[in-house]
């Protein structure tokens, strides 16, 4: 698989390119785009699986649809690397994921084609209907078709958008990409019941007159429905769930049959209103390793394309977070009767599967619904029992309102771990997870916690379960800082931060592994002769008011650091507290400023946003103020 | 209709009581709850429709299930009034909804039957499910309900709910309350579909077949699935939106038939698994006016229970921000072809009512749909529009994500109109809203203003639809200032604070209309020798740093204003900002403190949270610090 054998790779720089391939070319171009994709994650990673499952799916679209007049929304959008190759990106496409060059997701500023932006799930049948019905207002002909997931598909969203779309009768067609993956295989009545249709044989002998009934020649149409059939016409209507929200539903059709798709499509450009298209896809596709194994070529890291041999290697290395977090849930569930874990579709990722494992009756993972996880999870506490519920940080900001309405108010012990909260990286700005301190600091009755390092997170978690409160423990994505934790459990006092280092003369309070490095800077500042008392807050809620007492009557200078956004942050909070209070200290809050923070690696994000060790140095010697 | 009337009503102070009587008793006590119901929300205000439509419902969960032990579950909550009544509230519920008395809405903390607390839509079948799964896990024989209304299931947490229950096949029981309302009337393909189960003959026949095929004798139901009818029963099951989802669909029944309803709730009690049952109701029922006016009989204020007059008068008052909103929006939307309307089932509540009657092919009602709400606009502006999005403050925590994920970081010109900002009153915790700075602020690329009074919404919505950028508008429930409004619009500096009184000694930084009550204050000071400048910040982002700093170095004491949570609020970053600049000021943030805001009215909720003319008043003299 060398350079030299791609026909047609470097000539397809656009759709209209694509528009003159015959058939047979076509499927040979496919081919090469596939081998393309695997060869260039090989050595740069990314989301591998999910863009093989779609190949045929992606060019078939750019064959028959006029884009970017025509409008793509890719929900989720880490399949969309063969559209963004077709559409102008292959050169760009090895800075894929890196500081400064293409987004892992679809981004409506990096090209026309991406007609909206991904990045998290079941937004594209909201989006694309918006898109469609400006269309219909402004009076222009533009075709707007959502492709999404059937894990993206257990959204809420996603249903609030069918039945939206489905009743106005706009023109519009949902591409349902059916896997039956999301990352991890998916759940919930719905993934049976798309098994469901595609196993039964009568439905899909029913289904070809179906589509014989709903071909586009509207007389035939109305024959049918008036016809002394008309029960079992209606029955056939009624007996598909998407026909239920007033979508036509056709299908399933082999999703890596480009000669299928291409006719299908055009077909379908013809029929006016909501549709749906059912297509079958196998994730990692035309790969044998990733097909094989699809959960772990997801987003596989380095590998070497000729053997499928993975190259990243955690010799040596401490243990993830995730690994400590999944390990140490099953501990305490062991011990503790009353726990239970609750993920939204993510066990392998926040490594939860570890107690699925050896307790599945206690742990439930709910798809991709991130409100109706943490509204469960209340339930579960309502029922007597301390649900872990593991979110992603970024992916909590949609159960804010669950975790207000259901969690805060009602005093419900459910212990809400953020995983990935802070810098996430390569995965850019819909997911990095900056804002949960400042979305969660307002609300009442809140414990928010950010352990300093694996040991912490341990003793962490086992003094929410044994709080009774509602309880934040955010933590973050990749390696631990290789401290070995304590045999036996330590309940940490609420609301009181640990002196990591006395001193004199600047306060330095900082949240989370972030002290890690700060630590490093108090200590290079000491050899300096600067004087520097370093707290661990360990909470940024309640917050250590003793403590920022003395820090007021004691210090002049105070320097504090998280990984979230300034705003609303701890290191705000702490500011007006010392304000309100009437100390005089002046506080460098070092944090993440107002914008949304893009791709690159942590280290390189971390120093732009200036809460790297350096930064801190600097704001402690009182260097470029 | 006098007190002398009662026979039952002062004897069921339990559900205990309520199962001595016979099914003839029964049926009398319902007709003196009705009325009982309509006579003191004729004095004391509050939902009436929604609670005149389940009391035959709600009479016969108490009086078949084993409540507390078994748990009742209200999504929203409004119709619980019967259930508050009957479960040993009935002397508190003249209290109802005032401060210090009984919430509106079922709250836990309150009594033992209220299983989980109401207010927002759509979450009883996720809590439901998880206090069932709780029992399931404890081995606790239990029964959980959850009684959801067709207006909440359009809500995308309805739908997770239901497909995470559906697969578990966990016991427990969905009542869907089908009155084909919410507050105004449904909308979506949800309701077309409910119309039509209700509506089709042929399918209410089958349905008979189907309750005998599924009534609790196992040995048939398995005879009839392994019968030659497999096909037909296969094409029944999936013939029901619900039974796609693995949920047992049994109805519709009379809502108003108690033996019915007593005599189908004890047979579902036998039914394992996750069952759904569709009543048909009537929102208002046995009170002739509220029945033929359903959405003003949503919470009709004091009327005369004997005539159905409504005693509630708008003479001689200025009016709503909302009648100002509804009238502004059409205005500049017959003049600004880009501009439509988007709300989640609140076209009366906001008055978008007005624009739908006049240009319906612009404005769009998606149900009780806030994530899609948002989404769909952004959809539409990326499509060209202006969309302005209403959304109450508090439903607006459930768009959280896609405001940052989908308006925000897309830039797109969406313009988010937060209706019911800031103290709600009799609402209470659910509803107040006084999060949306706090939870907005970190939000990069957000606009995000406060008006003063009507005449400055009028001008901010202008301004917002000439923005190009995402624009929040917040402005409170109820009467403006009665400020009448220019006739030509004035596009406001985005970012730019008004000055509305000058001063030396104290610097006065308020945002939105409470600036008025604070300009009074200012006058009262002024008036004992105390100089305040004070300015209408008008925007909490971006904030004026130009006045901002002459504040800084011009003013030692700085007291700050704003109808919404003290931390992460504009005060605290006020706060920060002249922190951050070394400004030596000290800042009194008034703002409401770090604890749920209960019921009242907004005068007393105001006082109670410090936040009135006179804690204005005394911040500016200096007492009680």
């Amino acid at each position: 698989m060398t350079r030299q054998e791609y026909k047609y790779i470097d000539s397809i720089n656009s759709p209209d390119d694509l528009k003159k391939l015959d058939r047979r070319e076509l499927v040979e171009y496919c081919r090469e785009l596939r081998r393309y994709i695997v060869e260039q994650l090989s050595d740069n990673p990314g989301h591998l699986g999910s863009s093989l499952g779609v190949v045929e799916l992606t060019v078939a679209l750019h064959y028959v649809y006029d884009t970017p007049h025509d409008k793509l929304v890719w929900d989720v959008g880490h399949q969309a690397y063969a559209h963004k190759i077709i559409t102008g990106r292959r050169e760009q496409f090895g800075t894929n994921r890196k500081l400064g060059g293409i987004s892992g997701f679809p981004r409506m500023e990096e090209s026309p084609y991406d007609a909206f932006g991904g990045g998290h799930s079941s937004v594209s049948i909201s989006a694309a209907y918006g898109i469609a019905s400006a269309a219909k207002i402004k009076g222009e002909k533009r075709q707007a078709v959502a492709i999404i997931g059937d894990g993206a598909l257990t959204g809420g969203l996603a249903f609030e958008g069918l039945n939206n779309a489905g009743a106005s009768n706009t023109d519009m067609l949902v591409i349902l990409n059916d896997n039956d993956m999301s990352i991890d295989p998916n759940v919930g009545a719905m993934k049976e019941y798309l098994l469901s249709i595609t196993a039964s044989r009568q439905y899909n002998k029913l289904k070809d007159k179906t589509w014989k009934f709903l071909s586009p020649v509207p007389g035939l149409r109305r024959a049918v429905q008036k016809s002394s059939a008309a029960l079992k016409t209606w029955l056939l209507r009624r007996s598909n769930l998407f026909e239920s929200f007033n979508f036509r539903y056709f299908g399933p059709v082999d999703g890596h049959d480009l000669t299928t798709l291409v006719r299908t499509l055009r077909q379908l450009k013809q029929i006016p209103g909501p549709k749906l298209l059912h297509v079958l896809t196998l994730k990692g596709k035309g790969y044998s390793p990733a097909e094989k194994d699809q959960s772990n070529w997801h987003a596989p890291g380095r590998f070497d394309p000729e053997t499928g041999v993975r190259l990243s290697s955690s010799e040596g290395l401490p243990p993830r977070y995730q690994d400590i977090f999944g390990s140490t849930l099953l501990d305490l569930a062991l011990a503790d009767r009353r726990i239970v874990g609750v993920t939204p579709a993510m066990p392998k990722g926040c490594s939860m599967n570890i107690m699925m494992e050896k307790l599945p009756g206690r742990c439930f993972d709910v798809g991709i619904a991130e409100g109706h996880a943490v509204t469960f999870s209340a339930g579960l506490a309502a029922g007597g029992l301390v649900p872990f519920c593991n979110i992603y940080s970024s992916f909590m900001q949609r159960a804010y309102d669950n975790v207000i309405h259901d969690v805060a108010l009602q005093k419900l012990p459910v212990v809400l771990c953020l995983d990935r909260a802070g810098i996430v990286g390569e995965d850019g700005a819909t997911h990095q997870g900056v804002f949960d301190i400042a979305y969660f600091m307002p609300v009442p009755n809140l414990v928010i916690s950010s352990p300093l390092d694996e040991a912490e997170l341990r003793n962490m978690m086992y003094t929410a379960s044994r709080s009774g409160v509602p309880f934040v423990i955010r933590y973050p994505r990749g390696r631990g800082e290789g401290v070995t934790p304590e045999e036996h459990y330590l309940e940490i006092p609420v609301g009181k931060a640990r002196i990591l280092r006395e001193g004199k003369e600047v306060a330095l309070l900082t949240l989370g592994p972030l002290g890690n490095a700060a630590a490093r800077a108090a200590e290079r500042a000491a050899a300096v002769g600067i004087s520097v008392l370093h707290a661990d807050l360990r909470f940024a809620k309640p917050l250590d008011y003793d403590l920022l007492h003395r820090v007021g009557r004691d210090f002049r200078r105070v320097v504090t650091l998280e990984d979230g956004v300034r705003i609303g942050g701890v290191g705000a909070e702490i500011t007006r507290f010392l304000s309100e209070n009437g100390y005089p200290a002046r506080v460098t809050a070092l944090a993440v400023g107002d914008g949304f923070v893009e791709h690159g690696t942590p280290q390189e994000l971390y120093k732009l946003c200036g809460i790297d060790e350096k930064a801190v140095y600097r704001a402690i010697v009182g260097e470029g103020r």
